[in-house]
């Protein structure tokens, strides 16, 4: 058999990794294939910037379409991310029967049931695992050798630029702002942070792996989705007093039929798994109901790893036009016609503890005011911790109290009470905690 | 397409959970792969125990050759445990052109080799996730998604027995024996708990992840084997004074072609991925050169988990049968014909920081000369402690030395020296430490 020729739209940083790796290591790709893996076609605007890797003569094209109609191309590899050209560039490449491999989270999360429905009526694959996690096989994980469990929760830590400015404010005591900075000075954070730090780029991955555990389509609007810009390093603090780390989790769960679909900031326990994945590392845990909870971990981004995910799903698919099959596997792991669309819960029903800073007068009755508000909307205080004021001259204390499990919509209503009290210096600020994610 | 006809030969508790899991999760397994999957046989001398899982009947046989010879079943699940008649029933299925899906790494870890070359004959399929770490889908992960790689090392907790007793010893301060005798009292080990014990069970994982990660075969005489049944309670508390968690590693790497191939009890970080793997929980943490460090955890053991990876192998191959795929993968994710047999280093020349507990009087000169040995075989010294009797009546005093990095075999001579010395009182203990394991 020939080998297996690829054409590459997209040649970034990313794009170059995986040139980088089809080269480094073809010895081994080929001795686990038996064919080579061949880049026949690059398309981009931009040919002449050099990308640190060597590139055969007639290798690059600005023309999308020297890859669409090279007949010997059989998959394309999409790496010009966001939705537009992207998603033309995938439907196209699909119409003309080739098989698909992505790491653009933010197409799959938005586009992904057309796509998905384009590649069923073609007989083509689309393979995704670089869009999760980086080089961490979790998505092959869950399609592939953990696919006959019901999956009941996924939820993890999903983007390594949160991930280090979070850590970096826990080890230095430090505030969201000053560590923003480091981050983007050290390349872990774009000049414009916004998808990473507001947690887009979280919600974009848990639409993903919804989909995958839960063979379900989720509309990307009902992912509520709360970024980190706003924790301060006072939170971290009360955090660490109360025996927490503040994470930011995405969160996915089905449970009798209902989909959870979250991302925010949370309080977990020290001893939680997550807790000690830090920096730009990644984690992904599940629970399914025979193999119980597993855990993924490594580095969640990155040219390298980023590589091995997507030539490993080239990897998966030249393994099965070798052996001669046809489309092996549907995106989701699920046969097309088995994807449902669950409905998901809204965040007012959702039950959570909570950690509750208020920042209030310190002067008789405000306390009081506080539980009593509380008490009345069926919030029960599990602790609570009044301290001094953080200099003399502050007018107001804070008031931090954790709650036991609450609806949050009876927390907001609760909070918007109390904020109106004229003893309440500012908007309270709240974070979930999760004691028990499962 | 007709459903996938399955033969399963031992019926014993894994089976039990085939069984319940591809009855219980029939719609789920059906709707990824898009036909049933059907145990047509079961074949087990014993067919008249209660399993606890409702089986058709003219389903169970006590003859072997009912599987062999059905020509509709087209996957043979060996689950008969150890090496004969095991490898027998194995061989002779492959011979009658079955794939094979096996938990037994026993067999795999003495006999692979043999095993290997008659499916690559006959071109049918190997599958053996639940070989190592129960459900943790790790092998399919290094043999699929990470395969672009060139994996540097692979180690980690894969007995849930030790684990269990290890981590008890360390939360109650106590012996082996008797934390031992609590786990075979929940279950946890066997009545017989050498294999698990000594490390047996353990080295076994290890030599199906070195052929897997670094396409070798490796004779199983030449993994280093050394359990933990002489890990004591004063063992585990000096290793905490030093900031360190006991746990027994299985350890391989790959470095200039020369394979690393060890399980012994290892001290390793407070703050290390793996110390906080406790309980009957397993990891499993690998380099490549592209994905970086990634780690695997989950239950490593158990029913549920078990089957789990094992109707993930039978989907996976099932998927494949569908797509109309002849033999997708060789058993190592390797080409059969590109396995080698790479060079084991010998444990004399392993390099390793150590942990020493000399029994020693306490009498002038002692430390000068335990040091001065020491210093001969040019072990260094990190640091020491020297502390009072155990009790009033103990004639020795433990002192307790960690040394830098040195050859084991360095390390050996100079303990063969001292231990001559009348003024030590027992043999002296030593652990091997990991300081940076990736």
């Amino acid at each position: 058999m020939n080998d297996i020729q690829i054409g590459l739209i997209g040649f970034g940083n990313i794009g170059a990794g995986v040139v980088k790796l089809l080269r480094e290591n073809a010895d081994v790709i080929r001795g686990k294939v038996g064919v080579g893996i061949v880049l026949k076609r690059i398309a981009d605007l931009d040919i002449t910037t050099d990308r640190g890797v060597p590139v055969d003569a007639g290798v690059l094209t600005t023309s999308v379409d020297d890859i669409f109609n090279d007949p010997d191309i059989s998959v394309v590899i999409e790496l010009v991310g966001g939705y537009e050209p992207a998603k033309s560039f995938v439907l196209k490449a699909i119409e003309k029967g080739k098989h698909i491999v992505t790491a653009n989270k933010a197409l799959l999360a938005l586009h992904g049931t057309e796509i998905y429905a384009a590649a069923d009526r073609k007989g083509v694959e689309v393979q995704f695992e670089a869009a999760v996690g980086g080089g961490i096989p979790v998505l092959t994980a869950i399609k592939g050798n953990l696919a006959a469990n019901n999956v009941t929760s996924v939820f993890g830590i999903m983007n390594g630029t949160c991930n280090y400015i979070l850590t970096r404010m826990t080890q230095e005591g430090a505030d969201f702002t000053a560590m923003l900075q480091v981050a983007q000075q050290l390349g872990y954070a774009e000049p414009d942070p916004t998808f990473d730090v507001e947690g887009v780029d979280t919600a974009h991955k848990l639409a993903v792996l919804i989909s995958l555990c839960f063979g379900t389509r989720i509309d990307f609007k009902d992912i509520y989705t709360e970024g980190i810009s706003r924790i301060s390093a006072l939170d971290v603090k009360f955090a660490a007093q109360f025996g927490y780390r503040i994470k930011l989790l995405a969160i996915g769960k089905c449970v009798d039929g209902v989909i959870e679909a979250r991302v925010h900031p949370t309080m977990i326990p020290l001893d939680s798994p997550l807790a000690d994945i830090n920096g730009v590392f990644n984690a992904i845990r599940l629970s399914g109901d025979f193999v119980g909870p597993v855990m993924f971990s490594g580095r969640g981004a990155g040219q390298n790893p980023t590589a091995s995910a997507i030539v490993g799903d080239l990897i998966g698919l030249s393994r099965s036009m070798k052996a001669g099959a046809g489309r092996r596997m549907a995106p989701l792991g699920f046969l097309d016609d088995q994807i449902t669309t669950l409905p998901v819960k809204p965040m007012s029903e959702m039950v959570s503890k909570y950690l509750l800073r208020f920042s209030a007068l310190d002067k008789p009755g405000v306390l009081a005011a506080i539980t009593g508000s509380l008490g009345t909307h069926g919030i029960s205080i599990e602790s609570m911790v009044q301290t001094a004021r953080e200099s003399a001259d502050a007018a107001a204390v804070p008031i931090v109290i954790m709650t036991h499990e609450a609806r949050e919509g009876a927390v907001l209503a609760a909070l918007a009470e109390t904020d109106r009290c004229d003893f309440i210096c500012e908007a309270t600020r709240f974070i979930r905690i999760e004691d028990n994610l499962e």
